[in-house]
């Protein structure tokens, strides 16, 4: 069991050691109060369990959105003057800003080092083609392309299996959760990064069919994360800068913004990335923030846009604003009329109905990998299969291919090749192969009437579309929106050229590329399902405005026709990494269901003054591994149950452990300096296990005042909250604990992001997820 | 001084007798618990306070974005399946669906209207001044002119000021402050919609230097508060359906709607609607909900597009996707090259300067206003001067205008005016005027280089600045929107064209439009300072993405000019009016300020069952006017204070009052009917005031049970919470009221909308406005 959870892309191979701990309390002492759960608890019967849909991991932990507003904290803010925070937000804009440019500068890189290899591979390809066209012996080209393209895929799947396996795919599954508030471990390090990018451009240049825009939102997520710390913990650099960032609010906001940077650069949308990193991540609005993503965002598509324009000897000219660019569409003929939005909305439904196919074929496909491609080498030896089939594929369809097109005098084509077509003529199937994927979708979108006939685009479609269902979901870095989009074209440019030939007003029909346009829009949202960020992202692609309502209606029905069959791909992929992901509203049928019932309880409390030897020995119980804990007083001469008077993480108490602050030792030794929120900065955000902490024997008699350092005001609600609520407050707040108290203020439950994880809206009305410690 | 407060757009005439409930306590009271007050209440000394700046005013009541989750309600939604939740969310969309439609047939009335009106008034002008310009006397024609105008705009000040004072100006600061959670009276009423739209169509008739687009965000705010509640209060029509949707919960999600409507109409741009409604509205963001916002704004400015194209015979094409349309920005001459962004900037803060100013003399004009022309027939007096002064400087500058210009064969003025120019040739200021303000704006941001020669512009410039400040703030319907794009695009043309000239590469500051273009939105941006929804509202207008840049550093330059100086316009003007608005974040240095200092107590509670005699008595006594009530529960046989138990609106007892459910009735009839949620809806939104409620001295011996009624879980606070968490809890959730309790769950104080209002950064650090009851 634990070995299927950990490797859906989200394997957490060597770190469940130090990051042990866990928010939700002892399994078994909570049962009783969780009157839902029809089965018992998936730790004692696994293996009924077919594969881990069902499944909530307590593996991962939430991000503390909510500020630990302790004394120091308080004190740190009321010194704290009027420039001070001017200067803050200087910062934030400063770290905006960069995480921008060096967002744009790696889209930059990423796009002229695929262009250049690429570019030599097609040569070198395309001359042993011409080569052997004439001389007989084409399957010696045939290997020799199956070979180019094994060994790329090789090495990015290498890098990616055995140094960094959460590199692998697109990453967005991963920044999805973390905008969401769940910690994934090593998402946004510097080693993932750099496996990303390399990765990304070894399995483009490798010829499989992914996009290298996916990736480009992980990247920056990472950038940003990087940046706004001022250190590497990787390299043991500390710049000793931006160290008011160093919590996880102030982290999340930048990787918000960076992610936004990210879709900024990919597809030259800024206001897409925008909404996209607050339709995935922002639990609530906030204006500035919003800014300084769009400011990151903009950054980040004038840096690439800059630099591209140097690349193509043109400075100045700014006219690549993204990793893909769609082309302008301005023609007359482009545009379309009323009468041809019940036809869009149809092609919406196709697309919705073979992106829900393509999920289900890709979920099926997942749940094999969970079980059998498991180990790193099985998984190097996958990404060499499908870069070989891949590449034999394309190799027999262009060879029986008679699909030959004029060669103009200003053809776009920077590849043609002849191969038994005429003199003057080209191949057209092999067009679409022998291109870097986003040539072919703009090929798709402008190439005239008539430079593709209809089985050429059938076939392509059909081949296209198992080859990105087989490539989505190895271990390579690679992204899926442009495999969606040039399958969507292909089948929107078939439709749009047979609803010419149906009707014999040919000229209301006139352009394809519409109708390709359409198609592309309709695939990608019927595989991801993003609506809102897709629209926007699509119509700044085009750079034309008036598209939006057609994309939007194809969205839209796309989305409903594919959830009725499937969840969109992301979603799947994070329901089958069993991860704790919160939705936007509670489940509707919720509302008979109350924090009583929601809540972990019995909850492991601390006394205000506790001894070392308790809290040492509650930070090392791995059987409850607990991550916050309410702190309680007991009023004197009372026998009542203490009263909650604050909350306190296991971070917290690791670092004061660290610096032994005991009451004892603060008496004896006068001049032991006071422990400062710098101190917890610095064990940010790697804070060591318990384990590594050495506690004596005389220490563990001594006591620790919690007073200064717990959060004396944490969020509580009774009992008789509804779950809707509570909710709507924890989701609202980006909160990691919230305590449930009685009508005297005594704690009697905790809820955690996994408590309301828990429950979602199945086939059956509403469902229980099963928790489980894989 | 209640005079003073009144008159600023805000006036609430004849509306205080009912709505009269506040949920700030006792005034007195509270007064211990203040530190920070440097003078006594308002109340005592109004004169010495010179305007109401630093006043808060105690009028205005909050919405409830809270839902009330008492047992009616629950048990209203557990007895709902999943498929009526289904239900609810299809009728959401119909709303929003009809909401878009509806908002997009009222621009388009609006448009056409203008359009008729005005051609009819030019072409009466132009024959008269033709025929006076070679008989002599052209005073004539200048008389006709100044009558025309003052009529019309006569009778659009009239409808506002006698009629609905509420309709005047934008609506903007308004509808900012609906959608930040304040409810100010009459703004989202069917008459405020008639008046509105008619008002500004006389007033933009009527020549003044307005724009129609600001009133569109009103109208479509209206009309999503009208269609989301299934029938109109003013006409006494009920249609029995979204019953469900009748609380300020979901009102104000359909008004967020209404508004991106609005926006959407008015510029043809749906994603700067939604986010428009984001950045002013939304307090958290929630993906449906924006989803469905976004699809009523593709659908209004769809639904203007193709009326539109009907009314220009040309259905189907769909080119006018909202009122003011930029053109096209393609030529390759419009290219911004990376030298000029410093330009650009440079530009900005001219713009943010400029906005300044005109906010600083619209300042003073509003304080003169409110002191000394707060009569209604003053009101239609300065309206009708303004209008003839307008008029008469238009003449005056036509007639000593000297630039000539010749009319080519496809030229695009239509009311070009000869006057004194050379056959064949046309007066350019002429243009300028005789034009709806947004052909003028298209007209600088289209016409080819040498169309206006520098004076010109610049004479322009200097008097419709001045006129457009004095025209906003006038009991007409109108917006400040296209005066600022045209000040804007009329400076920014004369740069380009001086640029131009000193320049010896003449070549390179090609299109003067370019910089017609970014002084427009240096311009808006210094007088509003709205920054991301601006950005994309003009990106969409101009159809051009690669301008996006730009536009944002110039909108972003602009703002922090102008914040330098001088509040945004709107919230200049809804400081003015006193409104308790909340921002995003507390004020940065209000880290040492807790829930003790800032809520009010004493707390009138109630008991759980309270006698009739004592709600009557608390909700009639007028010196508190409280609209909230903690409930709580004595602890039988104990001394102590009683603890919380829920929390009951002055709403909901009215309702209780009204249908008499008091404990003995139900007792002794046992056949009485049940109240249901039903009996609040239909109260919703207008409650009759608890003096039409008669009570006799029997009844007041009884007693009523508020158990089933009241919200039995509010969100609570401890006394030391500092004031920035309060506010992010009060501000995520948009609370009405959120109790503090002590360790005991005691109540002690009350948190409302104006406690956390009232603290703002000012010159001096942290200021505290003062609260009154005017």
């Amino acid at each position: 069991m634990a070995n299927i959870t950990k490797k859906v892309s989200w394997s957490s191979r060597g770190d469940e050691s130090g990051a042990a701990g866990e928010e939700t309390p002892l399994l078994n002492g909570s049962e009783q109060s969780r009157p839902l759960r029809q089965q018992d608890s998936a730790r004692g019967r696994p293996k009924e369990i077919p594969h881990n849909e069902k499944l909530l991991s307590l593996k991962f932990e939430s991000l503390d959105y909510d500020n630990i507003e302790n004394q120091l904290f308080l004190e740190e803010e009321r010194r704290m003057s009027f420039m001070a925070f001017r200067c803050l937000e200087i910062s934030r804009w400063v770290i905006c800003g960069l995480i921008g440019f060096l967002t744009g500068l790696i889209a930059c890189f990423i796009d002229i080092a695929v262009e250049q290899l690429a570019g030599l591979k097609y040569k070198l390809i395309k001359e042993n083609i011409v080569k052997f066209t004439e001389a007989g012996g084409l399957s010696i080209s045939l290997l020799l392309w199956v070979a180019l393209n094994s060994f790329c895929v090789m090495w990015g799947s290498i890098i990616v299996a055995f140094i960094e396996p959460i590199a692998a795919g697109s990453g967005i599954p991963q920044i999805k959760c973390f905008l969401n508030g769940v910690k994934v471990p090593r998402v946004v390090r510097l080693k993932t990064l750099v496996v990303k990018v390399v990765g990304v451009i070894f399995s483009v240049v490798g010829g499989l069919a992914v996009g290298k825009e996916g990736p480009m939102i992980h990247s920056g997520a990472v950038l940003a994360a990087g940046v706004s710390q001022g250190r590497s913990t990787s390299l043991k650099k500390d710049f000793k800068i931006f160290e008011y960032f160093r919590r996880d609010t102030e982290k999340r906001d930048f990787v918000s913004a960076g992610a936004a940077a990210g879709v900024s650069a990919a597809f030259g949308a800024p206001v897409g990335g925008v909404l996209f990193s607050l339709e995935e991540g922002a639990s609530f609005w906030n204006q500035m923030l919003t800014w300084r993503i769009f400011f990151a965002s903009m950054i980040s598509t004038f840096t690439l846009n800059f630099f591209l324009s140097i690349y193509h000897n043109k400075p100045g000219e700014l006219s690549n604003p993204g990793l893909i660019n769609f082309g302008r569409f301005e023609s007359e003929a482009m545009e379309y009329n009323l009468y041809e939005i019940p036809l869009f909305i149809a092609m919406g439904a196709i697309g919705g109905g073979l992106g829900a196919f393509f999920n289900f074929l890709n979920y099926w496909l997942t749940i094999f990998r969970i079980r059998y491609v498991h180990r790193p080498c099985l998984q190097v030896m996958e990404a060499m299969l499908v870069a070989a089939v891949t590449a034999t594929v394309a190799f027999i369809m262009i060879y029986f291919s008679t699909d030959c097109q004029p060669l103009g005098p200003d053809h776009t084509e920077e590849y043609p090749l002849q191969l038994f077509c005429a003199d003057g003529e080209y191949n057209s199937m092999a067009t679409t192969f022998f291109n870097t994927p986003e040539r072919s979708v703009r090929s798709l979108f402008h190439n005239p009437t008539g430079t593709y006939n209809s089985l050429t685009l059938g076939l392509f479609t059909l081949t296209y579309f198992f080859l990105a269902c087989w490539t989505y979901g190895l271990a390579v870095s690679a992204g899926v929106f442009i495999p969606s989009l040039l399958i969507g074209a292909a089948w929107g440019r078939l439709c749009g050229i047979l609803l010419a030939s149906t009707t014999s007003t040919a000229s209301m029909w006139a352009d394809p590329g519409k109708y390709a346009l359409i198609g592309a829009a309709a695939q990608l949202g019927g595989i991801v399902r993003m609506t809102l960020s897709l629209t926007v992202i699509m119509v700044e692609a085009t750079g034309n405005v008036t598209y939006g309502l057609p994309i939007m209606l194809v969205l839209m029905t796309a989305k409903i026709v594919g959830d009725y069959f499937q969840e969109g791909l992301y979603d799947l992929h994070i329901k089958l990494g069993s991860v704790p992901f919160l939705h936007w509203e509670a489940p509707a049928t919720s509302h008979w269901l109350t924090a009583r019932e929601v809540m972990s309880s019995p909850v492991t409390c601390l006394n205000r003054i506790e001894k070392v030897g308790t809290i040492v020995d509650t930070l090392s119980n791995t059987s409850t591994n607990h991550n916050g804990f309410p702190v309680v007083v007991q009023v004197s001469g009372d026998d009542e149950p203490a009263k909650l008077c604050g909350l306190i993480l296991r971070s917290q108490l690791i670092v004061l452990l660290k610096h032994k602050v005991f009451v004892e030792l603060a008496r004896s030794r006068l001049t032991q300096r006071k422990l400062q929120l710098k101190d917890f900065r610095d064990a940010y955000p790697r804070f060591p296990p318990i384990q590594s902490i050495h506690v004596s024997q005389d220490e563990r008699e001594c006591m620790m005042d919690l007073t200064e350092f717990m959060n004396p005001t944490p969020y509580t609600v009774p009992q008789d909250t509804s779950l809707p609520r509570v909710f709507k407050l924890f989701r609202a707040l980006g909160l990691r604990h919230l305590v449930v108290v009685d009508d005297d203020n005594r704690v009697v439950g905790l809820v955690t992001r996994k408590d309301l994880a828990r429950y979602h809206v199945g086939k059956h009305g509403l469902e229980e997820l099963h928790l489980a410690q894989t």
